[in-house]
């Protein structure tokens, strides 16, 4: 079997690479993002894709992307932060390319990755949640991913936490991506250092310091670089960031109950100090609790590859 | 192939009958259920199973409990309403009885028998929400129930809907069984008609006569009937009740993206008084509901006998 | 000036004293309360009154009550707890007795005694929390109740602490009163050495010791002793109620201002143990909490004689 | 007694006037906010009050300031949108004009000339809800400011609707100000209009044409003008609105039990589209709500005078 390719869309580039039969990547590239340009966009893909190709011998093409991909795995129904309703990606990358193309969900791609040869490669389930500038999700069952009855399933981070709750993205009131995503982290941390509130009340000397004295200059790795080096704010951020994973898991233990969650993106770098209030919370908020085995949580290993991986890895199935 | 028992065991009977392949019931017995009493719960399912046994031609015995059942279909880890704490269920029947037996959770019977003989015959995959003392669920996916890790996957009613909301019997707060229950149905219902309070504001001039002027005295399927003979109270409550399944649907969308949810319990005699709500807010409680295409709501349609049929036919598998 | 009765009018007996000016209860009585009997409760008012009269000369006499009373402290408007509805209680007492006589709310009563002659008598406003069956609130400001338009203010355990949270008695959902009363607290505390829930996970050994062994003998009183004994679960409990207590403070000092909280109740005896949660939570959820002086909190001093004191006082005003 | 100077600073204009006894502006000046600059605007507020002291004969001027005033009423402790921190407002313009000068909070001023010659003026007391940038409040008792032991009581707009709800500007979660202010309405409408979410399902047409297409472009103003014009989303917006208040209000009757609100602001503008909504949801909201007279909630009349008006009244007393 030939390698494949995969192409993971990300906000702020496009990054591809050739993948062999064992996961690794030989050969790799990138471009920027064009900004909110649907064709800008595709082209990018394309062009990745022949950059690759013209180099290696391919089999198939995987292209993770955020939103809704039909069950189809060849249409973007809706992509809220990339402004893409119903492209036919498949189509556009396949005529362009003359090669087979297969259209995933991003955190599906990446939970495939860590389920293949990543964090997750010992278990036959698990349930993934990925923290980035949303809250991505995958679930991973028999050694497939549960797709659902539209290849829509897995949006755990529109799991409703609060009612009434803090605006979602999607438009929604108190989704867990509003609360545990990279941008409510930044949010939170602007917030704080800016009002002087007392919801977070830990010093934040070191966060700010970061941010050369603004807090409209702190991002999310400074947040979790910040609560390594000692910083209050930082580390109750970060806790309160887990608390709501934890919270999460508790509902999705009572519908899914897995064995294993995995949890992806840059917050992973918080190790413990995300991890404990994250299990804390989750063995908290599980319904018979002390009826039942608990739920291992586990940080992904890949990185950034895991969408390129588990893309390329899928398209051959 | 020969016929199964089907074993239903529920908090105030306990009910069997032989199901044949087709899924029809062709002998039934019953026997009130020994409250509280370990012993006598399981002497009676061996009663009602010898009691069948001893006049037909029987392969398996299916027995349907509430509780968290382990994978192994064996044993009822812990089933708070029955005091049943990890209790060899299958093992003492299989004793007594001489034939082989299969323990399934009694949600997972019930969605089991709508699935294959009942409301969703029609389906490959569906979930499931029973109302009835506490609020049940069940998830069937690709033709096969979802089990989980531990075999206690589709505990649908402990989503957590509302943070410290109402004390849920499981020991969690603002678990959906605590909004959606028949339990929390009449104790809606009492209170209202007591306090005079203005959440719910409707008159309760037919429930009342229902209940001999005694608050105390209401029942859920009173509230049903005076719903259906116009009570302005009880048709309020049903549409409260409704309400948190549509919202409770629009997480389970989220992560589980079902074609087809399926309604058990007393309450669908409400009919369009229930489903009118529910579809609403689902609707309203979706991720991307523009964009996507909607579940659709039915009822089940076997009544009471679903857990039979179903802990029947399962125990083939 | 002659000396006046105070009338403590409670859920288990009615309590009643001669209270001098200095606030010294220098006579007592009490009396079973007749349960939910109307005429009963009434009659045992005007026996302890006729009682307490035959032996001392008396100005007046103030009645404190649980529930609505009107602007004209004269009737009962509305007292869940002892199902009144529109009573004429000073009428009543004044044609039994021949004696002048004042109606005031419970909380208003007790506040009162607090603010002249106990735990606030050297300041010059104060809100007043009581915990009880119910949870009973108080405003002083400027030397004297704060009463509302009609009457009524001051219901402070009827501030929604949780959208479509806990049922409260009065019917509503989430009130304070729902999270932060003794019932709570008890209903809290059977539930959590029941379903053995992870909510409250402390070990409840000798709480249970103290209940015999069944958690439904669990009395408000027991957790607080088994608190002060050092059982976990009733100090995870006690620490819960004053979490709620400081965040509706939070709400209280956003709308109020107040340089002082009085604690009343039973749950006082927790002392440090419910005071630190209290303040911790209450600083936290103040607004501008970095930019204003913090309210103190101090625990009741004058225990059950408040009412007593505090009715008999606000009668000669 | 001679005129006085009224001062409303607000966030884009500092408007000023000269007030006689019977509330009547008789001059009127005016500047631009000069943004985020405390010299700067203490600079405008001290220039409008030499302005029209140039002209008219002046007692005392009055100066309406958003954030806390002290209690001594010459301090700005916070002011969170005008960055302003413990700045002695008082005394810079007194050096400055030689007049004597009283600061308030511009939510009292306004309530005050609201009470004093506006829609409160034949009650003796009134809760006030003004709907702008933010969300203020006032309340006036016996004829007096409800001023709190700090000066900084009525800050109704952080009543804590919702636990760890919607970020609010002060920096806790849940604030009524995140849910009801003119800020969040747009942040609702631009969401809404953008995101095609099910929230608020209704069509935008007519908002969207007055935004020119772009829903950044949605302002207030063009809320309320869309929902005059018909526009279903504008009408879903502004009743959502209400009911946020009509719920606050139920804790606010609680507490104060006041006989009436008035409601201040732009949204007053959209009349029984906001009244009846809010209505329906305050006597929802009020505990015993069956056994007690209701409030009545009426719209301000002064306008944008209010707070001119109410400033120069109260310097005089």
């Amino acid at each position: 079997m030939s390698n494949s390719i995969g192409v993971d869309v990300g906000g702020t580039k496009i990054a591809a690479g050739v993948v062999d039969q064992k996961g690794d990547i030989v050969a790799r590239t990138r471009r920027d993002t064009p900004s909110q340009d649907v064709s800008g966009i595709v082209g990018a893909i394309i062009d990745v894709t022949r950059e690759l190709a013209a180099e290696h011998e391919i089999g198939v093409v995987g292209v993770g992307s955020a939103g809704f991909v039909d069950a189809g795995r060849s249409r973007v129904m809706f992509a809220p932060n990339l402004a893409w309703r119903d492209l036919d990606l498949r189509d556009r990358v396949e005529d362009a390319t003359g090669l087979p193309v297969v259209v995933e969900n991003d955190a599906n791609s990446a939970a495939w990755g860590e389920f293949r040869f990543g964090a997750a490669s010992d278990v036959e389930d698990m349930v993934l949640l990925t923290i980035g500038t949303g809250v991505g999700g995958a679930v991973v069952k028999d050694g497939a991913l549960y797709r659902g009855a539209n290849g829509i399933a897995g949006e755990l981070g529109h799991l409703r936490m609060v009612p009434d709750g803090q605006l979602c993205g999607c438009g929604l009131r108190g989704c867990l991506e509003a609360y545990a995503s990279g941008t409510a982290l930044v949010r939170n941390a602007q917030s704080a250092a800016t009002s002087a509130a007392v919801t977070f009340s830990g010093s934040a000397e070191r966060l700010l310091e970061m941010a050369a004295g603004d807090p409209g200059n702190i991002t999310g790795p400074m947040v979790t670089a910040a609560a390594n080096d000692g910083d209050e704010l930082a580390r109750e951020l970060i806790a309160d960031l887990g608390r709501w994973l934890g919270e999460a898991m508790g509902s999705l233990i009572a519908v899914f109950d897995p064995a294993t969650f995995v949890l992806g993106g840059g917050v992973a770098e918080a190790g413990d100090m995300l991890l404990e209030p994250t299990n804390e919370a989750m063995r908290r908020s599980v319904t018979g609790g002390a009826h039942r085995p608990h739920a291992t949580v586990r940080f992904a290993t890949l990185g950034n590859d895991a969408g390129i991986v588990g893309a390329a890895d899928l398209a051959r199935l």
